[in-house]
Order: structure tokens, then C-alpha cells, then sequence
């Protein structure tokens, strides 16, 4: 993050982040193209260029838009979706098909249909319904699609109770039993429209240790031997899902992305060693890692209450329902007053949403500088689950989403207005007539 | 609720709702006017018609669509609305303006101009830095603003923390310091541009107690005493907020609205003879009691997946994005397999929502029949704060929205589709370059 020079504003990627504010309004969701690519350049440098046979796919449930899908082509990763919307959008954009890994635990015939006709790279099989809506739809287009299965390995991450996803009692994958596993890839052995290429897991979001990953990696190789043994199978692929934590406070110290892969890959290479296995190709699925520090949000600061002798309330213009986060996981911000961002704090406010919801308070007891209504507030790491979990909840427009790069700003994402929010609105013609 | 006849599906408001889910598809926003109606009569014979100088607002931000107003100018209510967006729905809908009550504890200016040029009823005023904004705005306009002040008398509900309102830390209202509010509530006598009516409070969502109320009124009362000995005021309303619990589930036990309603009024008149007060005109604004119940949301399963000897999870078409409830709150609710709905409960399934979250589960442990992908699940009490909450998380499009009354059926939302996702996404040229 570019903290600016002798400008007394706040500056991000090289954009004066109050002029940002001035020219497209707020709130704003800002993202910077530098900070992404930045992330994409280090999973090459680190991961896809120093070990063979590796691919890595963003994680587009995090931030999906169509230029999101631009920018993820031209670095030359994979995308990760999880809906027949987020696989529209990637249609839309142009991406390449055959760089998709679709996952989620209760897609529809739509869904699969969309993805078979197009030639989805591929599919992350969930649960064995799935893989009968699966095989049909793939007999009725006659291809032969390419699958990993999801595997719930029985491990759990610490973070978030909501966020962790790798332990046994889950609503995602195929709980880890041998025996219904081997029963369920002798049945997709035999399919000649369905081609297993590997296993998946997914362990959790938001973690900052790596040894979660050799469980799990030691689980699923003690799987993939048992398949060699007993079924002759070797499978190609071993996806090890995201996770990996970032910065969102001063609390959180991340570790650079070699600290999960290579620990991924060490591990995997010493168990397919022990079993006697060929190493299969190692993907990662980061999303919050790739576009989370790279988002800020601005928003215009209103009201500011004191209560004496409890606490100050600065209202802004936006939050709940730009960023839930706070309210669903008691997620911790930080953020600074983009327009006296030279100036030495002076007093504790605790930042406030305009929102109708007393849980919708952005950030408790931030230090600021003496601050007034108008002032710009920039809440920093919200490039992820801010955007593609925002609602219109209090009637409120969603805001636009600005992409910076190099000093320039381009909208990629138009502010609502309140036409856009009663468009899909019908009046029944018995309640016109009073 | 009708629990239909000898049909062995599930009849909501005489109607179908297998039917609906058939030809409405699914997930299914399911909005009874029947009960809405029904509430408002409850509300009209045991408050408005039974009490003089009563007035009951209908707290919009629980569930606002263009035909909601149209029903609730219809039943008699006025509208309780916070933000921008809820007005222009209601300037849409032809809704009177003289009956709207406007809060928010962070109004802009282009919102409370909005509102001063519309004659908007009354605006409920959170603090002084809104005072300022109003009175400014109202002199542009050469208008005389009703207004009521929004107090925070000190209280805690027992409730959901993230629901309770009326305590001391709280980012909404004027805290009560007598002298603060004295001072303020003089600068507004000696404003030509501004009338005070009265004050409000609003203690929290989801009560079922009414002594809360009381000690409400008892705060709120000296307070007017004081005023009246040393100001010479006396005010004229007395706005009490809603927060009448409804029933979610079993464990829920909601009293009927004069319950709340009968120990208002009494111990208004109790406290103002006390005092020696005129009894003001009491407000009461209800959002979830009106149509909390009304509203049953229809999903399809799918993916139906037994974790032996742990859990076996249901997952619908639906989930977080339209039902952020369960995830924000841990709220729990109910739910009937529409389809088999004369069945005994057979098994114990968790509903799992579709969305890739592991917080996505919409109801934990659901005794059902016999279930299998393709049945349509009838989750109960989605009226309030469902539509209005939902998101495109996973960019899956929100549901339509149903309004049932007396066996019809009509559209009120449309659903979105793909494109209504991406409509708003611009692709800057140089990403289109590659």
C-alpha cells in the first residue's frame, strides 16, 4: 500500500483517494488493479513458476465483475466459481471456459447444464445427487466431463466458526469414508461420459497456519494410496483449496503466500513418496488473498455524537449493507481519515452505518484525528465479501466500484440509483384501484 | 395461518404453495395480504378504534415494495421509512407524505431535502448535527418541518444484542442529559422553520415483554414534565417505536398487540396525570408484528447428504442471499415439506442453504418426512427482513416476490435474472485490449 509522500491525503495505488471521493461520490468501493496484480504476480513467482505442474484459480465468490474476469485472464489464472451466475458472468467476460473449477454443494440441472454445454474446465463434484444430475446431462450432450471430487477431510481450521469448512460434520463434500469413496469412483471409473481427475478440500477462510494444510494433504494422499491399491486409480489432481489469511488489522499477521505452498508442496511430495504415488498436479484457490487488501472503501463521515462518558459515534454514509462482514463475523477494520492523514490522532470514535440495525457499527474505538462531518473515511482490506455480499437492505443503493491503477480510475461497476431498486417492482391492478 | 383441508400439501392463505413453487419457481418470496389485513385489524380494533389520539405506523424497512404501500395506504397505516430509498418507493407508490414518519440516524442532505419538499409528516431528528441540516433546509424551502426528537431513555431489552436499541450506547438518538436536551429542544421553539411534536424512542426488535415499555414512559414522561415546568412546553406525541415480538418458532410465545398496547396507553395516562400532563397522541410502529408472519419463503431440494452417525443435510435452492437471518442473528425458524405435508416426521434433516458459507445453514435439526430432492420446503415467518436483507452473494439472483390473498396470486417483485447482475458492470477499453 502506497502510504503517499507530502500529500496530506490518503493515498492508494497513487490515487489521492479524496479526490476519488469528490469525483465518483460515496460510499465507494475502490480496488486497486496494482495490489492485484501485485498478488498474482507473487502466486507466480512463488508457487506456478518455482514448482512444475502446479495451477492456481481466484477464488470470484470474494469480488466477481466483469473486468474482474479481465484482469484474472490476463494474469493467467484460473477461476474459481460456485454458481450458475458467477459461470454467466465468466461467459460474459469472455474467459476462457476451460480454466473454470465449478464448486458448491447444491448445484442445480441448470447449473450443471450451463456448464457442460460450455465446456467447464471442471466440475467439483459435491455430493453423489450431483453426480447423477452430472453423468445424465453428460450423456444428453454427449461429453465427457472432467470432475475432482470435494472430500470433507475431518480437520478443522481455527477462525471463524463460519468460516471453517474442512471438518467432518459439513454441508460441503463427501464425507471421508473409504469405503463409500471407493464405491463412488468404481461407479465414475465405469462412466464413460465422467472422468475423475482429482480430489478437492477445503479447509477454511481467514488462516494463518499451514499445517492444517499437511493434515489434510495427509489425509487425502492416505486416500489416493488406498484407490492405487485397491482400484488401480492414480489421480491427476490434488486441490488444496484457499484459506490463506490477510491483514485486515494491525492484530493480524499474514505470512507471505510461500509459507502455505510451500509447505503444500513439500507435503504433498513426501506423502506421494511414503505411498508410492506420482505426483499430481497442485492447485490453490485463493480469493480473499488475491482482491482483499486490495479493496477500500470511502466513505462521507455525518453525524458525530459524543455521549459523554461513553462513547463517540461518527456516522458515514454506508456500511451494513456494503459490508456485512462486521455484523455476520464481528469482522475487525481498520481505517483512517483519508483527508488528515498527516494528522496525529486526537480522539476515539466508533464508526457508525447509516443503517436502521444497532449491529451496524463499522469499527469500535478507532483513533482518529479531530474529525467532522464531511471528513472522507477509508476503511481498508474490503476488496473482498464487501461488494459480492452487499445488500440494498434500508433501501439503500449499492455503491459504484472504482478500479484504480497507476494514478487512473476507471468505474467497473455503476452506483445504484433508486430506479434501479423498483424496477422489478409490479403493482397488482386491484390495489391501484382504491 | 389455514392449514388447509385434506390436501397433502401445505395451503398458505388458501393457497397451493406446491402450486406456487410450480408456477413461480423457485426460491419463492410468499407475501399473505390476508394476514397482513388481519394485522392491521388487529391493530385498528385493539389500539387506533379503541384509543383516541392513537396512530400506528407501519416500520417499513421490514418489508417495502411498491404494492406494500398501496396495502398499508389501503389498511390505514402511516409509514415508518429510514432512509432515501424508502421514500422515493413511497413517493413511487403515491403513498401521502403527510403520513410518513421519517427516521435514521444518519440522514443526508439530499434525504432530508427529499423529505422537506415532499411534506413529509414528521421527521424523527437523531441528533443536532441533522437539526442544523433541517433547519438550513427547511428555511430554503420556506417551510415549517414537524419534527420529533429521537431520545435513548437508558434501557436494555431482553433480546438479540444486535436488536436492542434503547440503551444508553447506542449510536441512535439524543442521549437523555436534561440539560442537553433542554437546550436543544429551546433552539427549536426559537425556530420559525421548525415545530416540535413530540418525542420518540425505540427500546428494540423481537420483545415480549411489555414492561420495557413502561419504564419507557416513565423516562420519558419527566422528561416532559421538566420541559413543562421549565420551558412551558408541552409536547404533543408521544412515539413509542415498535419491537413486538412475533413467532419464529415454538419456543416463541408472542402476546397479542394489546398486550403492549393496553400497558402503553395506561401508563401514558397514568404518568401524565402524575405529572399534570395532557396526554399526547401515541405512536406505535410496528414492522415485523405486521408482516413477519405473513411472509413463507418456498425452496426445491436438492442434494439430500447422510453424514453417518453425524448429520444429514438438505440443501435448497436458496439460502444466506435471501435469508441472512440465520448467519447475522442465529435466528431459528420452521419449516413444513410443502409437498407431503400430511406426512409424519419420519427423519432429522439440518437445511443447508446453496451458497458456498459455511454459516449458510437456514434451520438446524428440521424433524421431516421422508425427503428427496425435488421437494418443496415451506420455511415459515420470512415476511420481515428476508426480501429486504437479501443479497446476490455467490451472484445468485434474488427470488421473486408473491403477494397471496384469498387464493390468487400475483407477482409484486419480478426475479432477477443473470443480466440484471451484470447490468451495471462496465469493461474499461484498455482491459478489453489484450
Amino acid at each position: 500500500m502506497n502510504m503517499g509522500g507530502f500529500t496530506k491525503h490518503f493515498n492508494f495505488s497513487d490515487c489521492d483517494t479524496v479526490e476519488l471521493a469528490k469525483q465518483y461520490g460515496t460510499p465507494l468501493y475502490v480496488i486497486s488493479e496494482d495490489v492485484i496484480k501485485d498478488r498474482c504476480n507473487e502466486i507466480r513467482t512463488t508457487f506456478l513458476n518455482k514448482y512444475s505442474n502446479t495451477k492456481a484459480a481466484y477464488a470470484s465468490k470474494a469480488f466477481l465483475t466483469l473486468a474482474m474476469c479481465k484482469i484474472i485472464e490476463r494474469e493467467g489464472l484460473g477461476l474459481d466459481i460456485v454458481s450458475g451466475g458467477e459461470l454467466y458472468t465468466a461467459l460474459k467476460a469472455e474467459y476462457p471456459t476451460e480454466e473454470i473449477m465449478f464448486h458448491g454443494n447444491n448445484k442445480s440441472w441448470e447449473e450443471l447444464e450451463l456448464a457442460v454445454k460450455h465446456d467447464v474446465g471442471r466440475i467439483i463434484v459435491d455430493n453423489l445427487y450431483e453426480l447423477d444430475i452430472l453423468e445424465e446431462i453428460a450423456k444428453q450432450y454427449d461429453k465427457i466431463v472432467n470432475i475432482q471430487f470435494r472430500i470433507t477431510p475431518g480437520i478443522e481450521g481455527e477462525t471463524h466458526k463460519y468460516i471453517v469448512t474442512g471438518q467432518k460434520d459439513s454441508k460441503f463434500g463427501i464425507p471421508l469414508e473409504p469405503s463409500a469413496i471407493h464405491e463412488t469412483v468404481n461407479r465414475v471409473m465405469a462412466s464413460p461420459n465422467l472422468e475423475l481427475k482429482g480430489f478437492h478440500f477445503h479447509l477454511g477462510s481467514q488462516l494463518f497456519e499451514n499445517n492444517i494444510y499437511v493434515k489434510g494433504i495427509e489425509v487425502v494422499t492416505n486416500l489416493m494410496k488406498g484407490l492405487k491399491d485397491q482400484l488401480g486409480l492414480e489421480v491427476a489432481e490434488l486441490n488444496v483449496g484457499g484459506g490463506f489469511g490477510i491483514r485486515y488489522t494491525e492484530n493480524d499477521h499474514p505470512k507471505p503466500l510461500s509459507y502455505f505452498t510451500d509447505a503444500v508442496v513439500e507435503a504433498i511430495e513426501a506423502e506421494c513418496a511414503k505411498h508410492g504415488l506420482s505426483i499430481p498436479t497442485i492447485i490453490i484457490e485463493p480469493g480473499r488473498w488475491v482482491v482483499g487488501e486490495a479493496g477500500v472503501t470511502l466513505y462521507t463521515m455525518g453525524a458525530i455524537k459524543e455521549i459523554p462518558g461513553i462513547r463517540t459515534y461518527a456516522s458515514i454514509d454506508g456500511g451494513f449493507p456494503d459490508n456485512p462482514r462486521t455484523a455476520l463475523y464481528h469482522a475487525k477494520y481498520e481505517a483512517v481519515v483519508a483527508n488528515k492523514f498527516n494528522q496525529e490522532p486526537k480522539m476515539t470514535a466508533t464508526i457508525a452505518g447509516k443503517c436502521c440495525e444497532t449491529g451496524d457499527i463499522l469499527i469500535w474505538d478507532l483513533k482518529t484525528p479531530e474529525i467532522e462531518p464531511g471528513d472522507i473515511l477509508a476503511v481498508l482490506s474490503t476488496g473482498a465479501y464487501n461488494f459480492s455480499m452487499a445488500s440494498n437492505y434500508n433501501k439503500i443503493p449499492r455503491p459504484a466500484v472504482v478500479l484504480i491503477s497507476e494514478g487512473r480510475s476507471n468505474v467497473i461497476v455503476e452506483r445504484e440509483n433508486y430506479d434501479h431498486l423498483l424496477e422489478r417492482d409490479i403493482i397488482p391492478q386491484y390495489l391501484k384501484n382504491k
